[in-house]
């Protein structure tokens, strides 16, 4: 007799049992000899390209394919449920906080083979893709046909990727998240049934929302084998502003104000002071020097070149009013180029400020309504004064998603753990999220439970026991499935 | 021995077996005396107000309950649950399609006391709401603070409802449907567990999405007791566009230019020539005589007027372009009125083309890809032609949601419905769907199929089967429980 609860919690769930022995792998081998690229377990690729992996040497795929198809991939996925083999799938590799972890071995499957367009839309504005497309590649495909995909995660990213974290980024206030740019999905199961969640018009409210619940989902619920995106038109007459203030409270002042003006910018991101210093001192970019201030920085565009000059105009005036120490914007393609590049090479310009090689690098993702942000910045600091740590705070402003960054000695990294959770706890307390936009993984599992409550993780471990009831997608992921894994 | 399938086909799902005699109700009604508000079983909401419930006589709920809090909610859905008793919902009455329909009886929770704004941030543009708030007086509350909800359903919608069936309206097109306006939800699920889905950020990545989950799931999953919604800042320069074509392609493609441009209008509806007749023919707006022919509705904001007339130039010289008869566009408040009030009154204007008071007005909510939708509309008028019914086309033409709406006699309704079916089905041959924002209820389940396959409403069954093992909360709607209900 099945539970008949609305939720399942971990002391109900069923302990998943895997058949990971040299024999059940080798079969499995040997009967997708096609799809196979190698079973050579010194390759490891939940350890191979992230810093954040969190991958323990013993966390290694015992095999890896490569498959082609919706078809291969559904192969392999019955195969694995047949012989309780677990799958963990792999792409671009810049996932953070463990997703990438192969916990309890298994099998990997590289989508790298599956990087096409397979279909531009242009009077859609949409394209379909295979998973391992990357948005940087994406765009540039789409350049030349003036459209745009708006998603802009790290630069490795491939599209599979920002599906399973539900990823964003720098223009994530201007076009939403990687939510607001996927029309459907072709989705493998764990027992390897395909399901295409629908088809391709701009909105629909045809039955539950597969499409939602797969992002985000980081790999546990389904394979992504195929997307339609949505695309828009490519920014035009783009122009980049630097607003410099005393204080960053300041500068989310000015965030606000443009929100409720009814004026649309690109980008409304904000650096402290510490990061204007880290950028300075990194040289990342010769031909600029930061004041060493918090820092907006502010991407406008528009099909019309008098709407850019009237939008500059009037965030000039409310920069003004919240008393900036400089402004600065243009449209000149070279400063454009300068201005921006010191907002990209921020994560880069942090190891400069390591002291030694094995220093460690770790920051936080929270989310806080606008008005708390300042708070969370605030509090932060005020957490890590006198830790002796370097601690820089990145905003994306215009949506109150905040990296906490710490750079330590490597033997501090247990107490910058701490510390961090600790930013994230306020972050709770501040009516926000312990994520924004990189996901739970290994490394936020607890502390979602305290952001969405028992039930709450409950509840994504029914839905999760409906699709993958053996838990073999992407195990221990977002939920655990047992209590001391 | 729990399946270990990905989905739950009809054909393995445990029979739902309720417990509606007398007493067992009877006890309930005791037991929550409190929140009691009739068991006067000749009040039947599902019949109310709703012209489309296709609920049947006998579908009518035992008893009705009007709690006030989250805590009443749960009380009543945990008492139920312990009862075996269905419970549908009741908020605004404007859902079509069968939504409300108490199809097994049980009982009915009517959200009219839970009608309160709890708290609104302004700074974060957000507000916390309970699901009895209408969005019109949603609005007229935010007006003075400058502030805006976007959905625009049936003016008698209130959140709730909007919530269950994941709507929209005219400001689809610029601002998204629902999905894109709730930031968070309370829950209350079928054994009673109550869920806040997320805090208040603008974004998150912390674990499944069971936010877009529930909305659009119809009160199948789970009833929404709370909902944190995003603001935006109210449109400022209002205009309204009239352009007139011989050829509904020549609107659509006008669309389509608009789109690929860059520049965002605020809507952009196609009405087509025998929507434009029974607009006038209806002398529901006096001081106007439109021209018989495909016409575009077109609205215009933004905060700088000189956007706004640079916008109104660009499209007029894109109609201009596209063989527009004519083109007028205007700011002055009575105009404007007038002008929309056109669009708006057109689902009232087709009752003046009634010949006789018991004539049904029957009609599509099929959305497909923009470069689809002039075929879509023009292989709809073939189907129709010469079946001597009025028939008109009304398209959300920035987003491809097109109203295909027919007047017929009552003796012919069976042959209207099959006819729709056939404009439906071909809504899905053109990479379409079903339902654009009235949702699936009892009418679409089995198109429901067609559109995503028996594998993907089987793992919407999957999901229900977790939420709700026993099929209490609004039974029988989007996915069937039992083959021959």
């Amino acid at each position: 007799m099945p539970t008949q609860k609305s939720t399942l919690p971990l002391s109900e769930a069923p302990k998943p049992t895997y058949n990971h022995t040299p024999e059940n792998i080798e079969d499995l081998c040997q009967n997708l000899a096609e799809q196979l690229f190698t079973n050579d377990t010194t390759i490891c690729f939940s350890k191979s390209k992230t810093r954040h992996s969190f991958a323990q040497p013993h966390e290694s795929p015992a095999a890896v394919f490569r498959p082609r198809t919706t078809e291969e991939v559904s192969a392999i996925a019955k195969a694995c449920h047949e012989r309780n083999i677990a799958i963990t799938s792999y792409g671009g590799g810049t996932s953070l906080g463990g997703a990438l972890a192969a916990t309890r071995g298994g099998i990997c499957i590289d989508f790298q083979e599956m990087n096409k367009i397979i279909q531009v839309h242009e009077d859609d504005l949409d394209i379909v893709v295979q998973p391992n497309v990357g948005w940087v590649e994406l765009n540039q495909y789409l350049d030349e046909k003036n459209l745009f995909f708006p998603p802009d995660p790290a630069p490795g990213a491939k599209i599979g990727g920002m599906i399973a974290m539900g990823c964003s980024g720098t223009n994530a206030y201007r076009y939403g998240t990687m939510k607001d740019w996927v029309l459907s999905l072709t989705l493998v199961l764990a027992d390897g049934t395909i399901v295409k969640t629908r088809n391709r018009p701009r909105k629909s409210s045809a039955g539950y929302d597969l499409t939602n619940l797969i992002i985000g989902s980081e790999g546990t619920l389904a394979l992504v084998t195929e997307a339609v995106l949505k695309l828009t038109a490519l920014p035009k007459n783009l122009h980049v502003g630097l607003a410099v203030f005393e204080t960053m409270a300041e500068g989310v002042s000015v965030a606000i104000a443009i929100m409720k003006s009814g004026t649309v910018l690109e980008a409304i991101e904000l650096m402290d002071a510490a990061g204007t210093h880290s950028v300075n001192t990194s040289k990342l970019v010769p031909a600029l020097t930061l004041l060493e201030k918090p820092t907006l920085f502010l991407k406008f565009s528009n099909p019309s070149p008098q709407t850019v000059t009237e939008q500059i105009a009037l965030v000039r005036s409310i920069c003004d009013q919240h008393h900036s120490l400089s402004f600065e914007a243009s449209g000149e393609k070279e400063r454009i180029d300068t201005l921006w590049a010191a907002r990209k090479c921020l994560g880069n310009s942090f190891m400069s400020m390591k002291k030694d090689e094995t220093d460690v690098f770790i920051h936080t993702d929270a989310c806080v309504p606008l008005s708390n942000l300042a708070r969370l910045v605030a509090e932060s600091e005020a957490l890590i004064a006198g830790t002796g740590w370097f601690c820089c705070n990145m905003a994306h402003a215009g949506d109150g998603n905040t990296h906490t960054a710490i750079v330590a000695p490597l033997a501090d990294k247990a107490a910058v753990e701490e510390l961090l959770s600790k930013i994230q706890r306020l972050a709770l307390e501040l009516e926000g999220t312990i994520t924004g936009e990189h996901g739970v993984g290994l490394k936020l599992r607890d502390l979602l439970v305290e952001e969405v409550g028992k039930e709450g993780v409950d509840v994504m471990r029914g839905i999760k026991g409906a699709l993958d009831p053996k838990g073999l997608l992407n195990p221990d992921k977002i939920i655990r499935l047992e209590s001391d894994v």
